[in-house]
């Protein structure tokens, strides 16, 4: 019976019974080099605890949604974006991504970022930049700079592209 | 606005803005050397986050409710009854604990414990051994090893005697 209810860490962020999946589907949407393992999802809670695994020079799509996140660090190094701000992020560091929040997570250059994001089981898919967004639903400056600062994927979606386009125009 | 977005971990298992309350009220319940944070309790996700550290030789309630708990291990080394079954925790490691299932951590007599553990916003209250339980509902003989190799509190709760006693005249 109890066999499967403690699931020990067979290596670095590798756990018995847990698939490593891609974070998303490629070319769904940007990002570069983040893998995601679904820790737990209990309908018993209401929640899902998944582990998001950014490679060295690596970050997740830049996006927001009505659903929030919580965050715990578990290992490596990076940045965050979350809202108008980018943070610099440790080992066991929180982030709270509140509704509607444009947010991106960045590992450093020379170090992977490893984190645990809890959300509900239900709730709403990630709107992208430059998708209809008009006024002030736009990313602001500090998402423009997390932006400048990104390297480019071999193949820029358009969508990326036309945010720049337009924060240049202003 | 975003300030308080991120806290950062200032010292081992210790965050800005984040208390440090006693596990328990004292004399509520059976439990060594405990403490307990709260890193997430967001009414948009329905769940609450919280970490529990357990120092050298200490151990949590031995306890069982209708709610479940999703555990992560954030430090230390350990060990853990889910059930009938007490297993050897480490770093990282997960631990499910089902409806209505027997459970305590303990912490190694050279090392803390300290994990992060998962549970929704509305929950019952936990239930204790020899609190009104018959039959099947009490605890099985691993629970009985388990509580045998727990160090007495100085003034051990009669709950918890009452228990040794029934498995004693099997």
């Amino acid at each position: 019976m109890t066999d499967d209810l403690v699931r020990h860490r067979t290596a670095a962020a590798r756990w018995q019974g847990v698939d490593v999946h891609a974070y998303k589907e490629e070319g769904s949407a940007p990002f570069r080099d983040v893998t995601r393992q679904v820790l737990f999802d209990d309908v018993l809670v209401g929640a899902q605890l998944r582990y998001f695994e950014v490679a060295p020079g690596g970050w997740t799509t830049l996006e927001r949604h009505e659903h929030v996140h919580n965050v715990v660090v578990l290992r490596g190094r990076g940045r965050c974006l979350v809202g108008d701000t980018v943070h610099e992020l440790g080992v066991h560091d929180l982030v709270d991504v509140p509704p509607l929040t444009w947010h991106q997570f960045r590992a450093a250059d020379d170090e992977s970022l490893g984190f645990l994001c809890l959300v509900r089981q239900d709730r709403d898919r990630p709107q992208l930049p430059g998708t209809g967004l008009t006024g002030t639903s736009r990313p602001g400056p500090a998402v423009e700079r997390q932006l400048s600062g990104a390297r480019r994927p071999s193949s820029p979606p358009a969508r990326r592209r036309r945010v720049r386009t337009v924060r240049r125009n202003r």
